[in-house]
Parts: structure tokens; sequence; C-alpha cells
């Protein structure tokens, strides 16, 4: 029987879940891992013993240095999220000689090079499987499941709240405000859902993945966020008549000397898997050399989803041997990809507006179009109306994101135009 | 720098590929995880040397012995298939201490139980990611990524070969033995696809994924295992038209003192991910809990795909620590469980026959089901002709397998009956 002494720094809904897992299964880690997990002491800043079940002897404390300092402590868990003091508890903890279990992305994506590189320095392990995708084992496949392979490019359902939202205006016919509504309701929403909503959060879990496959730190400043509050019930309709689906994805890609990293609402074809994952699953579709197409999905969010990463990463943390090497410590940078900007990254378009219905408008619309080497692929015009605007969809061609705005901005300036344009990037999934 | 010296047996369809992958990225190996891969001696009955390149100062032999007689070689990548004389080659590779990569689906399935308490009991691993799915990730994802939940069921699509016979079947509208033909000529199906299309295949990668989610050894002879040959077209554009597609599916259920185990054609909703799988694609559809549905899915056959299996598993196996604990083989037993004889499981089905076309005929076919506790939720009779035989699509509530076959014996002894009905299970995934 192996015993592990941890520390448990963050009692919110993550932290209570892991506890409740703790005490749970207790006799199963026993019996099937031969692993006797100890809960020597948990930290909050608001924490009253008489709130929590099945602690037993553990140690309850307010002070975090009181976890940190213990040297029986073999293990911290870092559970309040944000980036202080989760930053300095993180740090401290690997230069005080502890393994380290974390759940948050925003420090894994802004700080993950240098913590990475500190675990590796104290031969210890830095475990984070529940910062993307929550227990959906995405850290695991990648890091060690497809060891040997390369990438090409990913794409990647990686915030729940969103999808949801899209589900419901796509199956339900709710409008967004709706949708965000009912998810708030549900609790799948934080009551502040901007970062979410805005596609920030997708962009902290898009910078992680793109450092475990391509081996690139990507800023958060140059992954290119657009969210999903732009996104109308007519986009989701139109897009259901020509067999796609609008999911917000985190995509990256790999060239020779650059890669690509963007979050936004996408097109993609309704007969690819990616598109039948709804509600709030979350999913990566990647290409990995040799091996092909992977897709792993599950749910991505919730109180025992995150636990289950966390409990995870502490059985498997403690059955590897003492000298072992976690994979994802070992990654060797790719320092000379360049990360490209939006502008030059070329993708197919729909685009929509509204537009008078009469002879001749379509004919300037795509001689502005043509103009800016802009191929169209299909035209719809559903509604005839001799007196009004009608909607317009297009889909393109292959066109860089710099020629579609600046043909757009000519477009909206027509007199026979009259809406702002509504552009949504389009992907080939295979 | 850590060195493994390797010995590699069986130099067919994968070894040649593990082969290729070993001296193709070498310096990627070395590069990120600090490994050096040495093939000291390469086995097969029929090995020229001309025949293979990158193999620098490897020994070539016809001999398996001069491989497990090897004091300095560390790990056997056993991939000569079959029961004979793998299964010696493995016991012996163990019993001489050597660690053990292999893809036999066929050796675990049936003497895996062994197998794994002598690794154990001799500190040794035994690794078996290509035996199901090839290079995708499933059994790590099982044993390790999700390590701490338990599991309800599974549903897997784990045979390529019969997953696009039913793709082209569905989409090109080919015929059984067209798809089959077109299987055979782009090397999707052996000459003799006996095992792939009467489901044994499937069965054998049932009984590991059964053993790694339950701790239970199935026998292949307790599960219950049918093929695809009697899935005739008119079932997959009836099942289309119901909003069905229909899967070969390995499915494994858990009671409290049962399972079930077993490998046949299923119905299920177009709209569950699991139906967007087509063509080679391999995928597993499992319920873990706390988790929740986890889908994995990739290119589960092939040469590299199988190939990509075998090389996680020597990073993996190389970058753990000497005294590290493999997950799965510490699994601990649930021998109280019971295999559920297929009689006794209840499903939904949908039946099809051919009947006379006139009043009454329907009344007396539902007698029958209803005489046998079957309610119908729907009848389906496109075509009308009173001088002969329409088809007629009945989908039934849930029955016993028993009691489905009873009435179905019954109701093809009826007069007006004029063909043997044809029965599909149906599974309600979500």
């Amino acid at each position: 029987m192996t015993k592990v002494n941890i520390g448990l720094i963050g009692y919110g809904t993550v932290g209570s879940g892991v506890v409740q897992f703790l005490h749970k299964r207790e006799k199963y880690f026993r019996d099937k891992f031969n692993l006797e997990f100890v809960l020597r002491t948990l930290c909050d800043w608001n924490i009253h013993k008489k709130d929590i079940r099945g602690l037993g002897n553990t140690n309850l404390t307010k002070r975090f240095m009181d976890v940190l300092d213990d040297k029986n402590i073999e293990v911290v868990i870092e559970l309040i999220g944000g980036m202080h003091p989760a930053e300095e508890i993180v740090t401290t903890a690997l230069k005080k000689g502890k393994h380290v279990i974390t759940a948050n992305k925003e420090l894994i994506a802004n700080e993950g090079k240098r913590l990475f590189q500190l675990a590796k320095a104290q031969n210890c392990q830095l475990c984070f499987e529940s910062s993307v995708g929550a227990g959906i084992p995405i850290i695991k496949m990648i890091t060690e499941g497809l060891a040997g392979n390369t990438y090409g490019e990913f794409y990647g359902i990686i915030n729940g709240t969103c999808n949801f939202i899209l589900t419901e205006m796509t199956k339900n016919h709710l409008s967004f405000s709706k949708a965000l509504q009912l998810a708030q309701e549900k609790g799948f929403a934080e009551s502040n859902p901007t970062l979410d909503i805005n596609g920030m959060d997708s962009a902290h879990k898009l910078a992680i993945l793109a450092y475990l496959t391509f081996g690139k730190f990507v800023k958060l400043s140059d992954i290119y966020t657009e969210g999903i509050t732009h996104i109308s019930h007519d986009d989701i309709e139109y897009a259901e008549s020509l067999n796609l689906a609008i999911k917000l994805l985190g995509i990256a890609k790999r060239g020779e000397e650059t890669i690509e990293a963007r979050v936004h609402p996408t097109l993609i074809s309704k007969d690819h898997p990616l598109a039948s994952i709804s509600g709030i699953y979350n999913a990566i579709y990647l290409h990995a050399k040799p091996l092909g197409d992977v897709l792993l999905s599950g749910e991505g969010a919730g109180q025992m989803a995150a636990a289950s990463g966390v409990i995870s990463d502490l059985v498997n943390l403690a059955s590897r041997g003492k000298d072992s090497n976690l994979l994802c410590n070992l990654y060797s940078e790719a320092p000379h990809l360049k990360v490209r900007k939006i502008d030059q990254i070329k993708t197919k378009f729909y685009i929509r507006f509204m537009a008078v219905d009469k002879p001749g408008v379509l004919s300037k619309i795509a001689g502005i179009l043509g103009r800016h080497g802009i191929g169209i692929n299909s035209v719809n015009q559903r509604a005839h109306n001799p007196t009004s605007a009608v909607p317009v969809v297009m889909l393109t061609n292959y066109t860089t994101e710099k020629m579609m705005r600046l043909a757009l901005q000519k477009i909206q300036k027509l007199s026979i135009v009259k809406s702002k344009p509504v552009a949504i990037r389009m992907e080939k999934l295979w």
C-alpha cells in the first residue's frame, strides 16, 4: 500500500467535489490501485469544519503556507483558480519539492512554460488534466496516449457554455439571450458569463493545447479571439439549410515555420462528428501523424467532471515511479514557429446581409468581391420583396481575412445594402 | 538519455511499420523524450536483411529464442498475432523479466488474466494499446485517463471492416457483397474476412474492454456474437427513413451482480455521435462515473495506426520509473459478476418481413406479439400491392430476446408471411 499525503488549497465547487470523491472511493483506491490517499490539510479562506463531511483527521487552515510548509505533504492540489495567489502557491510548492495538481487553465496558459521548466528542474510532476475539458483525458491523450505522433492541426469545442447556447439556439430555436439565460438557470454559465461567451476561456485552453501539440507557447494576445454574441438565429437557420452547423471552435494549425491559433464561431459540415457534439459537451478533433484523425469528447464542465480529472492526475502521479518522467514536462520547444496574424489566414466564408431586392444588386456585390479576388461558391436569396430589403447569404471560396474585411467595408457602404454584413468563417474538416 | 534495447518478433505489416517509425523518428525521440531506442534483434521466420531499411546494427534471426535468451534485451515486442507461439513468447519473456508490448487481441482476450498476473508477479509491464482500435489510445484512456472512475456501460465500433461495409451500404447504396469486395480492394478487409464480418474480431476486443472496465474476464463463448452478413440494403434504407443508423456494436453493461457482453448489428439514433463514425473509423462510447459519457474515435486499422499504438506503449513504458505500477495490471477482479445469457437480455427491436397486403394481416401479427408480451411502437408499410407480398417494418418496445424469438417463430409460420423475419436490436444511447 502506497500512502500519499495531500494538501488541498481551495474548497470551492471543484475542491469539495475532490473531497467527496476521495471520501467515497477510499476503499476502491485501496483495492484497485493499492493507494491510500490521506487528505492531511485543507485550506480555504472561509473554512468551517462543520460544513465538510468525511474529513477525519484533516487539518483545516485559512493560510496556504500551512500546506506549503508541511514537510509531510507530498502533493499539493491547487483549486483556487485565477492568477494570484495560485501562481505563488504552485511556484512555492514546486520549489519545496512537492508534486502539484492544478485545474487552473489561466495559470498554465500564462505561466506554463516557466512552471514546466521549474517542475523538471525540481524533479517534480505538474499535472493539469482538468484545465482543459475537465475530466475528459485530453491532456493525457496528447501527451501520453499519442506519444510518438506529431500533430498537424486540431479543432476543439472547449467551452461548454457556448456549445450549450449554440445547441439551444439550433435545436430549440431560442434567441442568444434566452439560451444564455437558460444556461445560467441550469448552472452551466456563470452569473458573469463574459469570459465564456467572448471566447477568452477557449483561448486559455487553446494556448495549453497548442503548447502540448506543437511545442510553442502562444501568447494569449497572439490568439485571435471572437465570441458568439453576434450569432443570430437567422444565421443558424441558414446554416442548417446548407447542411452546416455553427460551433465555437478553438483552431490551431501548424505549417513549416508558422502556426495559426484562433477562436471563433465556425461553420462545419453537419456530417462531421464534431457537429453532433451538443449541449455542454466538449470535444477535440486532432490530426496526428501517423495515426490519423482522432476525436475525444465528453462532459467538459461540472463539479464531478472536474474532480474526476484531478483524481485521475492523483492516481497516475502516485502510480508512477519516483524516477518517472512526466511526458509533457519534457516537451522540447519549437521556438522558431511564428504565430500567423489573422489578417493573413485564408478560410472560406459565409456572409449574410440585407439587400434591396432589385435586379443588378447581386452583380454589384459580386463585383466588389471579385475585385478583392474572392470567388463565390453559392448565393441564397430565399425571400422576395420588391419594397423592402431581403436577406442574402453567400458562401465564398478561400480568401484571406484581410481581403474579406476590405470587401465587406465596401459592401456595407453600398446604398442597396441595408445592414452590417455578418461574416462567419468555414472550415473543411475532412 | 535513456537507452532501451528492443527485440521485435514478427516482421509483417505492423512490424515493418514499427521499424519504419523507429528509424524515421530516431532524432525526435531523443529530442522530445530523451529516449534512445535500439532495435537489437529482429525476428521473423522469413527474414532477409536486404528487404529492410534503416536497421543499422540490428541482428536478424528466424528463432525467437535468440530474442528471449538475450539478456541485454529489456523490451520484447510481439507482433506475430494468433495464439501460438505468441503465448509462449510472451510468457517466456515475462518469466525472464522482460517488459512486453503486444498488439495481439486474441492472446489478451484469451490469456490476459494469467498474463497480467504473471507480469505483476515479475514486476514487468505488459502493454497492449494496439490490441483494440490500433493506435487510438482506448486502453490508456480507460486504465489511466479515467482512473478513479467506474463504468456503467460501453458501446464500441471496434471493427473497421464492418463499419466500412455498413457505411458503403448506407452512403453509396452498395449491396453487402459489393461493399465487402470494395473493402478488400482497398486493403481494409483480409482476403478471408470471416473473423471480421462474423463479429469474432469485435468479440475479442469486447472481452479486453470488459476486463478493463468491469474487472471481469468474460469467456469468448459467453459473448453473444452476431455479424453483419444478414444485413440487407432494405434494412439500411428503412433505418435511414426512421432516422436510425445500423452499426455493428460491441456492447457491455454492468448491473449489480451481472454483466451483459454482446456483439451484434444495432440500430441507434442518427443524432448520436456514434452514428457519424463512418468508414474504417473505430469508436468507443462509454459511461464513466462520475465523469459522464465519453467518446473516443479514430482510425482503428492500418499499418501505421497500429504501429503508432506500439510506439506509444514503448515511449510510455520507457518513461515510467522502474518502480511504476501499470494501472491495468493492478485491476482487482470482480469475480462475483455473472455474465447474462442473451435470452434474458431486454432490448427494443426492429423487425421486418414480407406479408400479404390484406386487411387483418397486421392484427394477426400484432396479436402474436401481444401474446408474447411485446408492445409495438410503430408500424411501417410503405408499398401496397394486393396481389403480392409487401415489406412490413415494426419497431417494438422492450422485450427479452427469448420472447422475441418465440414470437418470430410463430410469425414465420403464418401463411400470410412470405419471408423469414429480420430482427435487429435497438439501443437508446442517451
